[in-house]
């Protein structure tokens, strides 16, 4: 399992501001945090980016890439600044991401090609709503899939995100439950070993006490490794979730298990 | 997934201490403790008892059950120690366990039958050694299966112990990976759905750090529940351990989750 930060978002003021005043100092620190902390890539989540989607992207991408060689998502629904951030990414890059709504079909997903990168499918209805069971988003995988032979791109590019429901929502756990069948079914139905990704974080979304979403956190994602996700999309800095991603991967990865290998 | 308590052994120094000058106080203090921390069963590991097991057995579920009404189980490889806990055991009782060793088919399965209780089945060869692979384990729970059908026991008192496996055995990762796609499989192999219990701490058995024991403890856990094991025999009173416990009943068990639920 591949251990991606989710802790670089404008969303947070501090990245936001950086972003704004074309600051690189904090975006670097919270990167070499993450990457210390054990991240095997970095999400860029810069939102919609309404304004100089293009310059800010750029920023983001060669600020980040200034101080780590890992790989790195982008992750926005901005087709510009996904445009602009592949261009100067020299990185390993993942498009984050499209789904079957039209104007990703049309805008984000043909940039895989053209830029020879990875790319996130989510399992969402058309109009990004999330499907109501396994039997729907089984359908939206083999539509998913289709898109991407469709837009001439080897399925192996493929990631796919069965989207995490909050524990919040009132059929949450029976979707997450369901989300775990889906990853063990995946491989079968689509006649290959496709990868998957899983944003952890979208678990304990809403308001919680803090060592509560944690727990939630820490016992949700070997539940995900177990059933062979990918990719786990996760904040890196609560160490307590990351020492369990750790411990994951230490039992699933095979071989001789050394306690030296913990964290 | 039923939290049975795996505290109360012979092999802890106070309590062999206490069964010999048969003092009742600290057995009845773990039991309590073992409740009070989220116990659902408790199981009495009592050794082979070579010395008056009928008395030390008796002696020790009179005291658990003065206590408690939880059911409990009874952890002997002494059939007459067995017969007698058995015997005075007013709570649900639980066998733990037989296997394919013939003495154990002899004498400890048919004290399911004669008194109405559940039975662990161990995935054992006859000679005691743990199956090396997935093929030989379910073999091997098919003869089990049958072995209860042939002693008159109806099916649906089998508990199956898939014998999980320690981190220090040189494959030991590799077969506790295997352990969880049996957990999936048992059900359609037997064509019911059979219960399933793992003793946790055999994962961390040897010397290591008690944090990380612990922490692949948390980890592990979560996977097994995740796969549909029906009981787990743990040490409750490692009190991180019981909240991923008490956190994968909240996840597996369907239903509204609530936070304040949780531990």
């Amino acid at each position: 399992m591949i251990i991606v930060a989710d802790n670089l978002q404008i969303t947070d003021p501090a990245i936001d501001h950086a972003v704004r005043e074309e600051n690189p100092a904090p975006i670097r620190e919270l990167v070499k945090a993450c990457e210390m902390a054990g991240a095997h890539a970095i999400d860029i989540n810069s939102g919609p980016l309404s304004k100089e989607p293009e310059k800010r992207m750029t920023f983001l991408v060669e600020t980040v890439q200034s101080v780590t060689n890992l790989p790195l998502f982008i992750d926005t629904a901005n087709p510009d600044a996904m445009a602009a951030g592949l261009s100067v990414c020299q990185n390993r890059a993942v498009i984050n991401g499209f789904s079957l709504e039209p104007k990703k079909l049309d805008a984000i997903l043909p940039l895989a090609a053209a830029h020879d990168a990875d790319i996130i499918g989510y399992l969402l209805y058309p109009d990004s709503h999330v499907p109501p069971d396994a039997a729907e988003r089984l359908a939206i995988a083999v539509e998913i899939h289709a898109a991407c032979a469709g837009a001439g791109l080897d399925p192996a590019r493929l990631i796919i995100d069965p989207i995490i429901a909050p524990l919040a929502w009132a059929d949450g756990t029976t979707q997450n439950t369901e989300i775990l069948a889906l990853l063990r079914q995946l491989p079968d139905l689509l006649g290959y070993p496709v990868r998957t990704i899983g944003g952890l974080s979208n678990l304990t979304t809403g308001p919680a006490p803090r060592e509560k979403k944690r727990l939630m956190e820490r016992t949700y994602l070997p539940m995900l490794a177990a059933s062979g996700l990918s990719f786990v999309l996760m904040n890196v800095l609560h160490r307590r979730s990351i020492e369990t991603a750790k411990a994951c991967n230490a039992l699933t990865a095979g071989g001789i298990f050394s306690w030296a290998s913990l964290p």
